[in-house]
């Protein structure tokens, strides 16, 4: 937060424009009191975000001033993210975690039910949430369709595919002669639904179903796209997930799993995955859920009746080191009984 | 949050009763959902305070095991300080450094001022505080006392001395014939004051004026003692509190003042002071505030009219790895004109 405040000050742009300004002309631009733009600053000199002159009291920008603009505003969109959905809603998590349900955005917002309920209703909520996941479909999805592969003209489900960009990314990205892309996801979201495949001219090759996959997956596809979904609920409903799929689909018939994973080593220093996550799906956005290791998710489609016929994690070392989830791909075609 | 959720579940104390448990089973003794606690283990297997056996899906304590109770006990109580006192309220540091006020206690106890009034109203802010004020005060008074000298037979003032208890310590811990020891504080802190002067049976000893330091300090005073105050300030008002002292003081009258400070070198890696202070002070306790370096308190008090005799920064190899502030003891006289 002192970083972050210290963006949402101004004090980070005035330096960028004006360097060496003192605590006193700093705070006179920003609106806030010398003292405390001094203190605030103290953890960004420690840090070598900004650069301070003992002698003249001047501060610049140090590391800061190298970071290219697209990144600094990826890294403010996660931190803005973790400030409004999760930073409060923490103080909660225990009772989160004894009850299954998010008290934190009851207590905060009167809200029931999930985060995803609650950004339809809270403006603030979803301006920060809505602007983080856009970004980061647009950098996942090209990744996720370079490393499946879809069978020309195959009739493939969107499963809990929201309002259609995954629908128009897959068309778009693995077009082919008779391809036809259908989201199925809650029936109140046909509208916006078939007003995007509209909007991006694949209206004659995307439709939408309405339902809930928790009541039955429609049948008759080839391929079903499960993207950001499982890691939303605990191992049942991930089983209920997978069977149902499973039962709607023709033996050889496919599911292609966009996931974020944690390490198989969990004890990998360098990822913090688990840091992150548990409390994240826990006291902030389901009151359940949250990633699993690769083997697991693994292990779980094979007992729920596939085989698994690829695997890929995204290298870490290709991820923006402000990006927390470390996403992977697995692809599996229904069994023999 | 997911460390501190672990032991308000219960998981750490079922695991030092029962170690071997399973999730499952660690579910059903604290009353929450396995799925949960396995995802909330996850970060402290990594962090090796737990572990964790493949095979058997056993988790026993690791790390936290060999940790004395005493120790364990105070870092909760600092974890626990953290939670309430400035998690949620950090959501508005923004804000608190734009108006110089607490809009977090604001927003949400309905609290105007600062912490010291708030934690009087509300429980919760008042347990989780005055617990971690208790602690530091009994663990750093005697540091503070063995460091200084007090005149034989002096009159001593206790300046913002709250209920008495530096003021008890001042006396038991340098007693001497004639030793006469002061709080100062505002009058309603009077009644509680000399029913705790009574209670350590001191009351011969230790007397009371009510007071605002900002209006004025009684005079006749050998001594000055400044405890856990300069830092709620910002310089305006520090140099306020040490004038008035002085006006108060004859020539070659006596401060000792105790006070956290932040490193001589702000980039000090080991020293998260700088990436606490700033933000609890502004935004959580005070909407102003936080310690300065040694050098700079030094240097306020030469400004205000007194040579600085001795100063002491206690070693922070002395200092539990889970305690934040790092104290200094410094003694100064005043100047002739």
């Amino acid at each position: 937060m002192t970083l972050l405040s210290c963006f949402e000050l101004g004090i980070i742009d005035a330096l960028r424009e004006t360097p060496g300004m003192t605590a006193a002309k700093l705070g006179a631009a920003v609106g806030a009191k010398p003292d405390s733009v001094e203190q605030l600053l103290f953890l960004l000199v420690k840090e070598g975000f900004v650069a301070y002159d003992e002698g003249s009291g001047a501060y610049s920008l140090d590391a800061l001033a190298g970071v290219a603009k697209a990144d600094l505003q990826r890294a403010l969109t996660y931190m803005n993210m973790i400030k409004v959905v999760a930073l409060r809603q923490l103080f909660y998590l225990t009772d989160s975690a004894r009850t299954g349900a998010l008290v934190g955005l009851k207590e905060l917002y009167g809200s029931e039910g999930t985060l995803y309920g609650a950004v339809a209703e809270h403006k603030d909520l979803r301006e920060s949430w809505a602007t983080l996941m856009d970004a980061v479909t647009a950098r996942i999805d090209p990744w996720f369709f370079d490393n499946i592969d879809i069978p020309a003209g195959a009739q493939v489900l969107d499963l809990a595919g929201n309002t259609g960009l995954g629908a128009i990314h897959a068309y778009k990205l693995k077009a082919s002669p008779g391809l036809r892309v259908t989201t199925f996801d809650l029936p109140e979201k046909e509208d916006e639904c078939l007003a995007n495949f509209r909007k991006h001219g694949v209206a004659e090759h995307c439709s939408f179903i309405g339902g809930d996959v928790f009541e039955g997956v429609p049948e008759g596809f080839d391929v079903v796209l499960i993207k950001h979904f499982l890691d939303m609920f605990d191992k049942d409903d991930v089983f209920k997930i997978l069977e149902s799929v499973n039962r709607s689909l023709q033996v050889g018939g496919q599911v292609k799993i966009l996931v974020p994973v944690y390490p198989e080593n969990i004890k990998d220093s360098d990822n913090y995955n688990v840091d992150f996550f548990p409390a994240f799906f826990i006291g902030c956005t389901m009151g359940q859920g949250g990633p699993q290791k690769l083997s697991t998710y693994r292990r779980w489609l094979e007992e729920c009746g596939f085989t698994v016929t690829k695997t890929v994690v995204k290298n870490p070392a290709d991820i923006p080191p402000d990006v927390i989830p470390v996403p992977a791909v697995l692809c599996a075609t229904k069994d023999p009984h």
